[in-house]
């Protein structure tokens, strides 16, 4: 261990991409960070690259510690201990090594991993008397963490009033003015205007849920983008840096997020290897690491449609299935070929960008009724603008629209009224009114020329349900009273009211229940 | 307790609609009945509708219980407690009174509530030690559970030899010549030819993952018949009456099955009360008990896709939303009005008879599939061709075309080869590539008039991505890799090696991991 003349501000334990890159972050932000990973080559990684990125005139910030001793001493108390391990097991493992470490009973651990938002919940009553279990969700990926990430912190209040400085200072910033994002990407100098892309989310496991929504969400938006692709690619036969301008083009409209931008950037692309465009040269099996199917799971157990984002899920799961893929491609027919002319071909591509924006809205609105119902069973109070306005920056869906959800939170919160669902805000049922026939359209064609469109056609599907006043549910509980004996209420009789025809005699009569 | 000569062959507790009409089916087959609900008069109206039933002349069967010592004390040995409560605690209640009771270690408690298959397997090895518990799902609701249902048992092969001869009196009956149900609606004279509709389904817990997939296909099943009730009456202007009539014509041909079946019924049903189609009368909010859920969850949770189970559960949440709906049917905007000349009217029709096939075809694969997933994961080795062939007759997704996957399954075993995916069965890709065009006229139809299909038009997005032997996963992979380094695969290197891009670096090189 070094010399130091004072105690260092904050620990993080796990120097991976996302430990290190937050590390440094910190460290740019002049508080001094205490620094452990059980592999020492990690540690020393990121002492190098502070060394490199720093001027040598300025003062090391970030000390290297060989157990979590050492790091425990080298702490202001109360001390706060940011976690970057993988969610499950290891999180308790680090805990565990805590304990036996020392620490102390108003420090403050902060779990920054993946970790499903109900072992937080498990987790802050297990850790209740021994130290303070707080949670901070993070987005952003490697250069969020590195210069400035969207942070969900939940759990004690106590804990936060304290790493709250912190938190402000590392987070993205958005220019209140605009909405945008204020871009950092060079080590040193932070940001130290804008609003900071975190605020405090709720009790524990709150913030772990927000942003477990958060990437149920990115699960389907990329997905989105990836329809828009194969329809462009594979629809319209163009190549994959013709379908890269495109997306650059939308990028400039009311479609800007980041996650086109991306897009873009890797359509056009070419390979070192090759010369080809690299998209071309990636197989087509898509990894997945948990998020977007435990919210699936969770829309699903609480009742809250959120059927784009399965589809999503599922859309990645197919994709791994590629040998089925190529046998069954061989044994099942598609459709005639379509022919475009220029004209079709131009509107089609219009008819595209209104359909993904559409699609989008639809996402976000699943995403964040999900929330508010899951918020209610849980008896959490989420403020859904403060939510909107975190991820305006530096996770991976921010996007402009976010401004707009924004807006349309803090318009409700003053009228007094809940949004229970997005599509209900002016501005997106104006907008999504305005575009509806493009995107069926756009949805339509797709599927006469045999591309597969899970996501861009579910989020009709939800559009077009939820503009049905009636739904053949009628008939569905109608088939459940037959075989079941289910029961039935009636339009004409008030609600709650059960009724049961007996089907299976040879004279039906009705039964109130 | 009546007077009795000797001891009876099996116990039924719990006398709900299953259970009174299990009770009923068993002593029709001769065998003798212990019966036990904690609801005296459960018990008593089943003497009666005994008595009313058998006539007088012949012994009485069933024997009513007050407890659960008196059935022990009925029973021959080694005993047979057939349980049929609620899914959940009321089972381990219900097991823990017989162990008070004095259940011995080789008596057989068979659960046919419908228990989350993970219970199943806990339970076994809970009650390991102190009795047999057995578990044995039943489908075919109330009729089915009176005249025949479909047993789908699992656990212990020695407690499975003990009720087999019972099992396969009871069940269901299939004519082998032609595959159909052999028909049995009244009391007395069981069915003693044909094949009968259980089989050992394998180790604990897989009859009720069995059922419980099942249930996710008979959700499916549903809502498409659903949506071809909405499309036809608010897409086309049909009577419900009308609509009855070309499902009842459907029921003639390909699409014949039971579910088919009763929705022509129900929708030709005039309500007792105004005379008007009772359809029309029924409430437009979808009930569900879980089973449902629990397949797509199971589904998500493996990386099986089973959209089309999905988009089933979604669409009975948003029935559920009724108020939601009525405000957003105010703001969000419908397509234009579609006006069809007759010509037009009759082809669409006849498009969506084969949309609906193909897309029951589709549901049925994305269930095969999940049960072969969750065998391969669990170790099972379930016989498919066998499940389906029980699925025949009895349950509530009993069709014509279970013949046609039973004998694909059979063909496939003969072949020595294992059918992943039902759509590479030959009667299956044949079929679907010679309707395919017409599902997807009928979809984009749909979409254009504005009436959702979430169910239909996510088996025919299943079809498509199964058919694209790339999909733009490759995409998918580069924005992942973009953000978070989650590397790729590339198409002209082995399979495994990861490749990651310096995305943010000026220069961007190809790293191997």
């Amino acid at each position: 261990m070094q010399n130091h003349s004072d105690l260092l501000d904050i620990g993080v334990i796990g120097l991976g991409v996302m430990g290190k890159n937050l590390a440094l972050n910190i460290a740019d932000n002049r508080y001094r960070v205490a620094a452990f990973d059980l592999d020492s080559t990690k540690r020393d990684a990121l002492l190098e690259q502070e060394q490199k990125e720093r001027p040598a005139l300025q003062a090391q910030r970030i000390l290297g510690c060989s157990n979590l001793s050492e790091m425990l001493s080298s702490l202001a108390k109360p001390r706060v201990l940011v976690l970057s391990v993988p969610a499950g097991a290891p999180v308790d493992g680090v805990c565990n090594a805590l304990l036996e470490a020392g620490i102390e009973q108003d420090d403050i651990v902060v779990d920054t991993g993946n970790s499903l938002w109900t072992d937080t919940v498990a987790r802050e009553a297990q850790y209740q008397d021994k130290f303070i279990f707080f949670s901070c969700a993070i987005s952003g990926g490697e250069m969020g963490a590195r210069f400035g990430p969207s942070l969900m912190p939940s759990g004690d209040i106590k804990a936060w009033d304290r790493i709250k400085p912190i938190w402000e200072a590392i987070a993205a910033k958005v220019d209140p003015k605009t909405g945008l994002p204020i871009e950092r990407q060079e080590p040193g100098n932070p940001v130290t205007e804008g609003e900071p892309c975190t605020t405090y989310i709720g009790p524990a496991g709150a913030g772990h849920y927000v942003k477990m929504v958060h990437n149920g969400i990115e699960y389907a938006d990329m997905q989105l983008i990836c329809e828009a692709y194969q329809l462009l690619s594979d629809g319209l036969g163009l190549s994959a840096a013709e379908v890269g301008k495109i997306f650059a083009r939308w990028n400039q409209g009311s479609l800007n997020s980041y996650l086109m931008e991306i897009s873009a950037d890797v359509l056009s692309q070419a390979d070192p290897l090759t010369g080809k465009p690299l998209v071309e040269m990636i197989l087509d099996k898509a990894g997945q690491k948990g998020t977007g199917l435990w919210t699936a799971v969770s829309s699903l157990q609480i009742g809250c449609p959120a059927p784009t984002i399965a589809e999503a899920v599922y859309a990645r799961a197919v994709s791994t299935q590629k040998h089925q893929r190529q046998q069954l491609s061989l044994l099942l027919a598609g459709p005639e070929a379509l022919t475009l002319s220029d004209d079709e071909r131009a509107a089609f591509i219009d008819e595209l960008e209104n359909a993904l924006y559409c699609a989008k809205i639809a996402c976000y609105a699943q995403g964040f009724q999900l929330m508010a119902m899951n918020a209610q069973e849980r008896g959490w109070r989420l403020d859904f603008a403060e939510i909107a306005k975190i991820w305006r920056a530096g996770c991976i869906i921010r996007a402009t629209f976010l401004q707009s959800i924004t807006q349309a939170y803090q318009q409700a919160q003053r009228a007094g009224e809940s949004l229970d669902n997005l599509l209900m805000a002016e501005t997106f049922s104006l907008a999504l009114s305005a575009k509806q026939q493009d995107w069926r359209r756009a949805v339509a064609r797709a599927i006469m020329s045999g591309v597969p469109v899970p996501c861009i056609g579910s989020a009709l599907a939800y559009y077009d349900s939820y503009r049905s006043e009636t739904l053949p549910a009628n008939l569905l509980q109608g088939q459940r009273d037959f075989f079941g004996a289910h029961t039935f209420e009636r339009i004409d009789m008030p609600a709650g009211e059960k009724y049961h025809l007996n089907w299976s005699h040879s004279e039906r009569t009705l039964e109130k229940l």
